[in-house]
């Protein structure tokens, strides 16, 4: 089993929404502003700029004590020694990603909806991403909005913690950990903010003001 | 060490060349006309899916003794239990591959001239991809063409085996060979061919004449 770890405020990263500011400034101000996880997400990106991206962030992380997760490669994830790995449902499936991960990293996988979870394989896995709550901008290949009652209907389906997922930002936190989210992910509610500490505490707030 | 290897006929996939006859009649025709060795290659593909075609690739070529290498995706290449993989200069580096794939997997690295093998970390790895030899049209980030000087000038370099790659067909291959290459990497002379079967044989056939 992993080490414990805390879902109530999922930063994923995006390549062109951090740009401007940085990476790992972006990262750095989310987390001083509360974020208690951290995905590293590049599609576009080739395996090795990925190892470097991760290395970096997990040499800012580790002495913080917030794991690092790596969107899909599960080989950049050993490669870098992150925490972690998220995959979704075309990604390498969870049994053969926690073969390659061994049994203490964390694995996480997106589940659109219920029938998507009552199809997964979900051996070894740790978490479950649900969404998009609703509409997104920043994944093109995200499925139908579910809503707050979308992830209160795969709550009703499994104890395996859950973070909602998909066009969150603070206002509407509460409702998605008032249906049953152990915490919310976001990506253009922090990375595009103005000032991203302020947005995560913002967030955390919503969040922890909603349990 | 991994078991030895043959790179007399490498042949490459293209998922677009072989979509009309099938992934896997390509490469069992390529295999009957002497490829010696297959490498997956499909950089649009998702995990799940490059895993699946692994295995089923795997299923047809193990019982004849030849390799399945796979491109890029070290965690595939592992959870298919492929016998090797095959990188670019903007993979996962050699040294963090091999971690992972442990000392029996066959570990290839592309280098595009001289320079850039200078500049290679070459720990663990088995064997050179040397190219693109001429103009290709199946790789579009591809360096520029370096004819089988480009080849002779690596050859001079470095005792690991090479292979040519690039734009290479059957008129060419004596004159890889007698560069210093110990084998050609074909793509699209297989994968675009009417008879992939009579087209290997005729390259096999080229590559052994020419030692």
């Amino acid at each position: 089993m992993p080490a414990p770890f805390d879902l109530t405020l999922y930063l994923v990263t995006d390549p062109r929404l951090v740009a401007a500011r940085g990476l790992l400034a972006t990262v750095e101000a989310a987390v001083r502003g509360g974020a208690t996880l951290v995905q590293l997400r590049d599609p576009q990106a080739h395996g090795r700029a990925l190892v470097e991206q991760a290395r970096a962030l997990k040499a800012l992380l580790a002495p913080l004590g917030i794991p690092l997760i790596i969107n899909d490669r599960v080989d950049v994830a050993v490669a870098a020694d992150a925490d972690g790995v998220h995959l979704g449902q075309d990604d390498l499936g969870p049994a053969d990603a926690r073969a390659l991960l061994g049994p203490h990293r964390i694995l996480g996988l997106s589940v659109g909806n219920p029938a998507e979870y009552a199809a997964s394989d979900l051996s070894g896995v740790d978490y479950l991403g649900v969404g998009p709550v609703t509409a997104t901008g920043t994944k093109a290949d995200a499925g139908a909005a579910i809503g707050a009652a979308g992830v209160a209907a795969v709550r009703a389906l499994t104890r395996l913690p859950i973070v909602g997922i998909g066009g969150i930002h603070a206002a509407l936190a509460p409702e998605v950990i008032r249906a049953g989210a152990d915490g919310v992910a976001v990506v253009s509610a922090i990375c595009a903010a103005p000032d991203p500490q302020a947005a995560a505490l913002a967030l955390k707030q919503a969040v922890t003001a909603a349990r």
